[in-house]
Parts: C-alpha cells; sequence; structure tokens
C-alpha cells in the first residue's frame, strides 16, 4: 500500500465547523477527499443524512459510515432519549460527553482510511470546546497521533489536521460564509428536531457565531 | 468519581494469555476484577463463551461484553467467513490484522472503565506478538497510555498494565501451569472449531507453548 499524502479523510458530521473544513479543505491541494460520518446510536439521526448530502455537494471522492455504538457505554442525553438535553452552560455540557467519544471516531476512521492507504485525517475542533472537552485540545492530537502511527500496521506516520483548533467557531463561520459554505444543510441542534430547538446548547453556539458576523442562520428555529 | 487504583479492567478474550493474567491477577492485592470481552464479529464465537466462563471460573466482579464491529473496516479472515485463514508464517500472520483493533478494543474499554470510575486497564501481550503486530509493543501502549490520559473527561492518569510484554508465550504458559489455570475452558483457534483445527497460526503457538513446558495441552485437536 502506497502512501499518498495527496489523499485525505475528513471526519464529517454535518455540523456547522467540518462542513466549513470541508470547504476549506476544497481550496487546498488536496487530490482526494474521502468523507466519514459516524453512526453511534445518535438521537440526531439528521446529521447523518447532512453529512452525506454535504458530500455530495461538495463533490468530496467518497463517503463513508462507519457504526460504532455508543449506547452501550452508559446512558447519555446524546443517544438515550430519555434523558433530558441539557441547556447551554459549560459545566453541564460536560454530561453530554462520552468517554473517549472522539478517540473511538478517530481511531475508526484511522482504521478505515490505513486499509485505503491514506494517512492524512482531518478533525474540526475549534477553539470553543477546549474548556469543556478535553479530547479536543491539541496536546491530545498530538498523543493520538503518536499512538496512531506506533500502532498502525506498517511504519507509518499518521498525521491529523486540526486546522480550525485555535479559532473559535464565529471565525470558522465567518471562513464558511466566505467560502459560500451551504450551511443551510449543515444541523447542529442536539435535540436533532427540525425546526432546531434554538435552546441547546449547540443550537445556542451556533446563534451566536452567526449574530458574531452580523449573518443570518439560514436554518429555522423553533 | 473517586480513582481506585485498587480496581481493574482486564481485556479478557479467552485466550491462553489473557487468561494467565487473570489467574495471575487474582495472585495481586487487586481489590476488584472487572473483565471485558469484545464482540467484534469474529468467526471464532466460541472466544466469547470461553471469556464468560473463565471470568465466573475466577470469580471477576463483572463481566461485561462490548461490541465493536470490524467487519465493515474490511475484508479480514478473522471477520470473514468467505477467506481462509492463513496457515502458521509471520509473514501470513499480518493478514490477519485489523488496523488499529488493539487500539479500539482498549479504548472502548477504556470508556466503559471512565463509567465505572477505573483507571487501570490490563493486557496480555506477550513477546511472540511482537514481531508481527505493532501495536502489541510497549513503546505503543505508553503513546496509548498518553492519549486516554489526555483525552479522558476529567484529569485523570489512565494506567495499561502489561506485565506479560517481556514474555514468551511458552514462559506464559509456564506460570499459568503453576497457578493452575484451566486451560481446558481456553480458546485459540482461530477457526472457531471444537475440537481446535491444530493447524492455524494460534493452534500452532498454542502447541509449542505447552510442547516447551513439557506440559499436555488440556484441549483436544482435529
Amino acid at each position: 500500500m502506497t502512501k499518498n499524502t495527496n489523499r485525505a479523510a475528513l471526519l464529517l458530521s454535518g455540523g456547522m465547523d467540518s462542513t466549513t473544513l470541508l470547504w476549506w479543505m476544497k481550496t487546498q491541494e488536496i487530490g482526494e477527499i474521502h468523507t466519514i460520518a459516524i453512526d453511534y446510536g445518535q438521537r440526531h439521526r439528521i446529521e447523518l443524512e447532512s453529512s452525506e448530502k454535504l458530500s455530495q455537494i461538495a463533490g468530496a471522492q467518497s463517503h463513508r459510515v462507519l457504526k460504532l455504538d455508543l449506547t452501550q457505554i452508559g446512558g447519555n442525553p446524546l443517544t438515550d432519549s430519555t434523558k433530558n438535553v441539557p441547556a447551554a452552560s459549560a459545566k453541564q455540557q460536560i454530561s453530554t460527553v462520552v468517554p473517549y467519544r472522539n478517540m473511538l471516531f478517530v481511531t475508526l476512521s484511522a482504521a478505515w482510511a490505513e486499509t485505503q492507504g491514506i494517512s492524512n485525517l482531518y478533525l474540526s475542533p475549534v477553539k470553543d470546546d477546549f474548556e469543556a472537552y478535553r479530547d479536543c485540545r491539541r496536546d491530545f492530537y498530538n498523543a493520538l497521533e503518536n499512538a496512531l502511527s506506533l500502532g498502525a500496521t506498517h511504519d507509518t506516520r499518521v498525521s491529523i489536521h486540526t486546522p480550525f483548533v485555535d479559532n473559535w467557531k464565529a471565525e470558522v463561520v465567518k471562513m464558511g460564509l466566505k467560502l459560500n459554505v451551504p450551511y443551510e444543510h449543515t444541523h447542529t441542534c442536539y435535540e436533532g428536531t427540525r425546526p432546531a430547538c434554538g435552546k441547546c446548547d449547540a443550537c445556542s453556539e451556533r446563534i451566536q457565531a452567526f449574530k458574531a458576523n452580523n449573518a443570518t442562520d439560514p436554518l429555522s428555529y423553533d
């Protein structure tokens, strides 16, 4: 299997950040962009539809859905419909975390990518995620890159690219607006509803990011 | 969640190495041993039964089966019944590898363990695995430990214990024989058959390990 640095895999959730990253990647010299969505048993199944549609619109080389059942790890509002999603608040947000969710997503993606000879992975953590989520920090991704490189089947340098890690979500939206990202097809709401709830933490952050740019969010809210 | 260093989780495949590790752990001052088996869609489903039974015999605190579908990662003889399992040979063994299989198993186990406040994980790589599998080496586990610690929901030191990493399989069996490990309940054969095939790489290694100790393998072979 030859390593081709001109091919990349992107974890595309269908949310604003990863979608903006996809459009940003299109401006870079990347020969092939392969998108991956994770079906982890999420309540907001709309995410998976958004991801596939956005991959198509962007003209990605391929789109793949990988399954990983996180519901077995324990009760969490993002996967358990009997639990309430907490309203916006940094301290409560932690309760929406399934341990090692990102790490599992990235590692599963890396496994599929290895079978395709792809060793460049793109992720879209943003600065806003930093406080609540330790696994959205670059030092974590450096450690993960190292583990993936040492654990690859053959001697390989696996790279995890996080070009937005030092950008606030509002800055990402600013870039996306310039790149004409079709935000009307992205999905953000934790409740998984359309129109979006407008109240959950994810909706609140999204609304703030558009406001900061004096821009109108093309999504409709409840 | 309080960290209790006196509680540990063990990845118990139901094979010789992890079962010996379980019996070895019983001789250590570990308050609670929780065993985990991974249902990854393996052909040799007997492994899962072996693991549960051995956990019970050992009197482990709990046994948990976590699911992770590796068949989606790509054709591999351990999960794909249309493919032949290669006969013993170091070079062919690599084709039985699903990329990042160990890393996914450990990370998924760490996720469950975190929900239980357990940060000590036990694994049973042995020296024989070293050549063919890069992810059975201690430098890989050091990197993974680091990623798991940095990626934990809260500031935690996650420890991956691999007490047999510098021991050959024959040495592990020697120890297990002294500890009266019930090897008749372990499962090894890649073909997933009973009696075991006696020909695949896993069977061959097992047979050699007993021979090296002038001991009789209580399993019957085809």
